[in-house]
């Protein structure tokens, strides 16, 4: 997992914020999938992701509609389900407009 | 870590992601003295932390004028400062409107 190499703002960044369930049986094989099916989205820009206590996981794109067009996206809203029933204890989605970034990155 | 409780939009998010340097001595007591004053900031909302391969902190901010007034406070500017020149392999920093938020929280 690297930062992600985004171009100049604006664009757009959804940060995802969840706490598993005890028993998440299934989750690291659906999330698995959606990380392979996201990367093949248009408009998409990269993800960073890393999970402690709370997993945080904030994808970039080019614009809203992409984002839209992947939340409805029927492999997606599959695995939403089971997010919701099932894997995650609680969990929050936040749609943001990156205004200004700035970046270091060894070579 | 719980998952910030945020009032409705729109407010603002720094997404913060990072990587470590093999040798980050005091990097520990640099970060935890900055969750403890970030906490004390005017117009702080909440933050969410997790390290992986990457690191990512997103804080939440009333306005940007708050996080303006603390990217300057003097202490975090020195935080800064062992940051770029210690810690980080690499590091991007992305101000950010957030323009909708979902979230299911469970009692």
């Amino acid at each position: 997992m690297e930062i992600s190499k985004t171009p100049k703002p604006p664009y757009y960044a959804v940060i995802f914020t969840s706490k598993l369930n005890s028993n998440s049986e299934g989750y690291e094989k659906v999330s698995g999938r959606m990380v392979e099916l996201v990367q093949q989205q248009s408009g998409f820009l990269g993800f960073e992701s890393a999970r402690e206590t709370v997993g945080i996981t904030v994808s970039y794109w080019k614009d809203e509609a992409s984002i839209l067009k992947w939340s409805s996206n029927f492999e997606h809203q599959e695995a939403q389900r089971l997010g919701r029933e099932k894997f995650y204890n609680s969990y929050s989605i936040r749609i943001c407009k990156v205004e200004r970034a700035y970046s270091s990155m060894s070579v």
